[in-house]
Formats: C-alpha cells, sequence, structure tokens
C-alpha cells in the first residue's frame, strides 16, 4: 500500500506522512514540486519512516542517458540516492539508465522500479515496450526489483514486485487522462502486489481514515486472490 | 547549436555561460544537478543570456501524467517554467504530459520538444514510438515546436525543429551506452538543424574554444547540405 501526496510544502507533507503513517508500507514522494524543500525536510520525514516502518520512494521517473541520472540520483539540491530508499526510471533510453543508476544507488543498498506500463489515457507503452522493460529488469536482478505496470508481468518469477498507480475506490478519469482503477482489479484480478493511491487519500477530508480504508480494500482483494 | 553542462556548481555553470555564451544558440541545463542552486543563478543566468542573445534549455525530460508535471514544471524549488524558455518530455505518459506542460507554459510563452529518439546505445525509441511522437506534435503545434532526435522526421513541414544530442567531432561511445556522431552527420546527412554538444565542450580544456569549434562544423555542415 503506497501513497503519492502532490502537496506541495514541507509541514504539508510532514504532517501527511504523519496521518497516514501507520497504514502505508511506501510513501511515494513528488519531492521536487516541494516549494520550501530544505534538507530539515528529509531527516524529519526519514524519521517518521522509522517510526513508522514505511519505505520512502522518490518518483522521480528517471529518464535520462546513464551518465546524466548518476548526476540527477546522487547529487543537486535533493541527493535522492541519499534517502530513498528506491526510486523509478523510464527504461526508454535503454539499458545504460540502470547502469548509471546502479553505479550510485547499489552501494547504498538501494533499488529500482521500471515503468513498463503507465495508467494514463494514451500511454505509449505498448506490450512491446513491457516486454522489453521485462527483458531490462531480468538482465539487472541485482538492482532492479520489480515494475511500476498494470499487470504481473512475470508471473512465473515471484521475487518481482509490481506498484500500480491510477487506484481509487471508485474507477474514473481525470481532466489530464489520468485512468483510475479499483484496489479488488489491481490486487485480485490483475496479480499486482501495491496500490498507489494518491488523490484518494491526500484529498480526502480525513486522510488517515482514507488511507485505512484503502489498505482494508487491499487486504480484501488479497485475500480474495489467495483463495481463488 | 547547443550545450548541456554537467557541470555541478553554480559559479562553474556561471562561468561556462559566459565563456560559451558568445557561440551558441541555447544553453542546455540540468538544473537538478547543481549542488549550490539558488534563485540567485537564475537571475545571474537569465543576465548572460539576455547580453549573448541565447536561449535557456532545462532538458528537465519530463515523463509523468499531466496533473504531475504541472506542479513539477511550474513549482518546487526549481520554478522550471518561469525561467527556462522551453523544455522537453517523453512522450510515453500519452497526450495528458502535453496538456499538463502546456496549461503552465503556454502562458508564459514557453514551447516544448518532444523526444522522439534517444541517442543512448539500446534506446526503445523504435520508429514506431517516434511516428507517434510526431502525432503528438503534430496535434499540439500551438505549443510543441519540434523534436529531441536523430533525424528530420517531417521533412516536409519546416516548421518543426529537430535538436540533436550526442555529438562529438570523433564519433563513439562512453562506458554508460552514450553514442556520438559528428556535426556533419547530424546536419548535413540527416537534415537536423540543432545539435547539442555537452562532454565536447564542457570538458575541452579551453571551452570557449570548443565551442566556437562545434558553431563553424556545424555552420560548414549546414552550408554543405543547402548546397547539396
Amino acid at each position: 500500500m503506497s501513497n503519492v501526496p502532490h502537496v506541495r510544502s514541507f509541514p504539508e507533507l510532514l504532517q501527511l506522512a504523519e496521518e497516514v503513517g501507520p497504514y502505508i508500507c511506501v510513501l511515494k514522494t513528488h519531492i521536487d514540486i516541494i516549494v520550501d524543500f530544505d534538507d530539515d525536510l528529509i531527516v524529519q520525514l526519514t524519521e517518521i519512516a522509522t517510526r513508522y516502518n514505511f519505505q520512502l520512494f522518490e518518483d522521480r521517473k528517471f529518464a535520462d542517458i546513464g551518465n546524466t541520472v548518476v548526476h540527477q540520483y546522487r547529487d543537486g539540491i535533493y541527493k535522492i540516492a541519499s534517502w530513498s530508499h528506491f526510486t523509478n526510471a523510464h527504461p526508454i533510453p535503454g539499458p545504460g539508465i540502470v547502469d548509471g543508476l546502479r553505479q550510485v544507488g547499489k552501494p547504498l543498498g538501494r533499488g529500482l522500479l521500471l515503468l513498463a506500463q503507465m495508467s494514463s489515457q494514451g500511454a505509449l507503452t505498448s506490450p512491446e515496450y513491457a516486454a522489453q522493460a521485462v527483458q531490462m529488469a531480468k538482465a539487472n536482478k541485482d538492482f532492479v526489483f520489480g515494475f511500476i505496470s498494470q499487470d504481473c508481468l512475470v508471473p512465473e518469477d515471484p521475487s518481482l514486485i509490481y506498484m500500480t498507480p491510477g487506484v481509487q475506490l471508485n474507477a474514473g478519469t481525470d481532466a489530464l487522462g489520468q485512468q483510475y482503477n479499483t484496489p479488488d482489479l489491481v490486487i485480485r484480478e490483475r496479480k499486482c502486489d501495491i496500490i498507489i493511491v494518491g488523490r484518494g487519500v491526500y484529498k480526502a477530508p480525513d486522510c488517515a481514515a482514507a488511507a485505512k480504508e484503502y489498505m482494508a480494500a487491499g487486504w480484501e482483494a488479497y485475500k480474495k486472490r489467495i483463495s481463488q
């Protein structure tokens, strides 16, 4: 169970992390939209993550050549590799992107998800594209541990993890092409492992209650799946 | 003629901009790898760009859904839309990414390049993928003005611009899968418009001399092309 804050300020992000912390396994961040970011945010976020035992996942969607992502992952203001337990990358630039990120992340014990499928309308992630992402993951299992995807792509290998965005309790779309599926469809039918819930939680009047509700819905769907 | 600094500090970036300024039409930045970024960097960079009459191009490679890129482009520490004359995006999430970026950039007079092809080894930008990028550009010509590509993809439409990375005076590859072509191949043979030179300039002992040399090589290739 995960979570994507589009919250845009330091105190809001910390407050959300405190509220949903007990009900999530991963907090998915977009650190580059926080207007008042400073290093202390990372210190406090890490403390909350440790206390509630969830992982931090900077949803950076790296998408550049190997030599560039080395710096984007390690350096700059955000120093993503220093605090984000895992991150993700588009396979589009070819295997050099995995090599570049591994060079930085592996010595720190980090891991990588490849974006094999996207939930947005008209996404160019064709079945051939997803198959190439799978090949890239299989060739790099010392660092790549799974996918951002809409389906379980390698059912014969339970060591690969599937995290699925675009989840709400009611299916639908937003004004900018995002498409939503339910926890039941994602976990029970499509056999993914982790639902990524964004607006369903952080726009709820009571974020903690919403996170708890999604946690329960995901767990119910999983129980149904294994008793099918 | 363009330029990609992988320089990692504020004074280095400004110094490079001063040195190569007279010889470039675009300065391509990776603002998220600057370790000591602050707003004053943007003020000074903008002043240099105005003085030498070049454009700023943050090579952000946006690659998320529409609702997320709105915030990544407009907000956060970097406020990219406020200073970068144009930026680029992967078409992979579908047309929502263009809609999201346009919502922020168009009122500011900004433009967008789509990444149709990449120069790195094993890139998944197939001919079908590039064709879909072309369709997306054609459908959004009020905001998309061209491509990051290795070829001139729509020769019948001279209003679209092609900027080509992976250019050095000597062809070759790096350790992380980047592949280099010469200015002559890119401008004369493949009919692209702008060469993007990174390490060929910023790793040269004399950056200004190198930039001048690439400017001359690009111009020679262009003269040969139009007299072919």
